[in-house]
């Protein structure tokens, strides 16, 4: 972890962060406080806390809204709106995923209970539609479209992602299109949404959300990888809290269909019903490494970043291709 | 139950339902089957099964829509969308709740789990926004606003009937208003998001939304009568179920609010740490009746629907008034 957070990611969250507040003071007592928490701004108790989220969607919208207007503070509904949709997803697969911890914090529904998770996570995806229909920019409409085509794509993914923990045949294509409703979808949003939000060219929009969906699967190839390898203490996560609950992520379906004796392995500890002992945790993940999944993992995500790239110089956007650019790289950085 | 059910309500099934069908086959196939089970079209294993849900709202939204036009089908998208929204939030409310039967059969998350009814939910949500927003009415986007906040004030009324549990010094009024959230919003949204659609005039529009919203209030009062004394086999729950989790309805906190002694008695059985008796669960029907609850509910629903019926007269919606208004005396006379 020597990469350096590019500029964009701390700037977004100063003119994101007062605007969330602000649509967030909305809600009904109850449901503000279990948001609240989840954003990381109080504490269980209510008491005020730091907000450790990382920005990288709103970054994402206000970068590429630069790419069509220099007012690209007008898109900041729109970078709102695509974080409250990130955080209902958050809330909901924490509750579903029977995880204990977020961002270094017990998850919401550990504290507030599953009931107030869930509708809290109900609450935000209501208030990103809400936030977008609301504005009078003449493409609000339109970047709201957007917006709900992604939340769409996204729960299939999320529904795909579970279904995987029923079967033991899933292919990597299916893993793929998995990762590309759940992680890929919103991305894509993200990156060009901003531009839509500001009027800029189609052309620009549409490979503005080719480079996001990219970028979105590089991100989970690098998330999947940190939950592999990645230290605890950074990650806020469990350590191999992915494999515990026999996550089908990219590199563990890349491993079982690798057809090499590593594969079968795995797929013997993810079929076996007890609980994974911690030994068997470190066996699985060395086999992902020895199944030559790690490397393949690695590779598949340059070769995104490359093609997200391709996709970032197609869209022509000026001045905020730097910026856009700076920030893919970024993600790639974080696993080594 | 001697009600003779209005035409209206056959009449929106019958166009509604082929209009879900389509909508609901977009979903990926794990979320779809969870759906249609929900729906009630198919049973547990995919086999079709007859549907049973009564389709009061897409009624109103096609009722409404004959008060603005004659082309009233041009609605349809709305009465989709509400019956979307509703489903969405009986999915998510039979989780929290943990029943486990809603219209005669196995609640979706006893059937399919937890996680893939909380993700049908947040599926269907999302469709009821994506349908609205892909239509090419001129209205849609106004349709799309009004059903947008109907779903946050609707998330509200949750929160707050959720807060309630954990809260004995709830007042008649905080109830009136977690009611006029959790039902009223959605009613009045379906009564007047017809005539939106179509371009009725504004003021027919309000006065549409206020009828529904009282219709709304008369709704819940009559459910929460026949959960206390509705015959089982009749409304599909089990019986006393309300009471058997403490709901605070307007019923019980009328009662618990009266100063009568059967009021304090109720709210001794409402403490008690351990699970009511059926003994104790019939003796609290009986203190809310004793306490004068029972009457003041039928009265106060028969308030309501007397200022919906006004509401409605100054809607001054021509056609539309009559199978309004018809509907609206099928409500009532559920109970009697």
């Amino acid at each position: 972890m020597t990469a350096t957070v590019p500029s964009a990611l701390a700037a977004a969250q100063e003119l994101v962060d007062p605007e969330l507040r602000k649509i967030l003071s909305r809600l009904d007592p109850d449901t503000r406080r279990v948001s609240e928490y989840h954003f990381g701004w109080v504490n269980a108790d209510g008491v005020p806390d730091t907000r450790s989220g990382k920005a990288l969607r709103p970054a994402l919208v206000m970068l590429s809204a630069r790419s069509g207007s220099d007012d690209y503070g007008a898109a900041l509904p729109a970078a709102a709106a695509v974080e409250l949709v990130h955080n209902f997803s958050l809330l909901h697969d924490d509750l579903m995923d029977g995880d204990l911890s977020r961002r270094h914090r017990p998850t919401a529904w550990t504290v507030f209970g599953r009931s107030a998770a869930l509708l809290a996570g109900d609450a935000l995806l209501a208030l990103a539609t809400d936030t977008l229909l609301e504005d009078p920019s003449p493409q609000a409409v339109d970047a709201a479209r957007s917006l709900s085509s992604a939340i769409s794509r996204l729960i299939a993914g999320q529904a795909a992602d579970l279904d995987f923990e029923q079967r033991m045949d899933v292919t990597l294509d299916e893993c793929r299109t998995m990762v590309a409703g759940k992680t890929g979808a919103l991305l894509g949003c993200s990156a060009s949404i901003g531009a839509l939000f500001v009027g800029a060219p189609r052309q620009t929009v549409e490979q503005l959300d080719a480079f996001g969906r990219e970028l979105g699967m590089a991100f989970q190839l690098v998330d999947d990888l940190l939950g592999l390898w990645g230290d605890p203490e950074i990650t806020g996560k469990p350590v191999l809290s992915d494999l515990r609950s026999r996550k089908k992520s990219l590199p563990v379906v890349h491993a079982m269909t690798s057809g090499k004796p590593e594969g079968a392995r795995l797929r013997e500890l993810y079929v076996q019903s007890e609980p994974l002992s911690d030994d068997q945790l470190d066996e699985a993940a060395e086999m992902v490494d020895k199944a030559g999944s790690r490397e393949w993992t690695q590779a598949e995500c340059e070769r995104r970043l490359i093609s997200a790239q391709r996709h970032l110089e197609l869209a022509d956007c000026g001045a905020a291709t730097e910026g856009l650019s700076e920030l893919a790289d970024y993600i790639l950085r974080r696993q080594r």
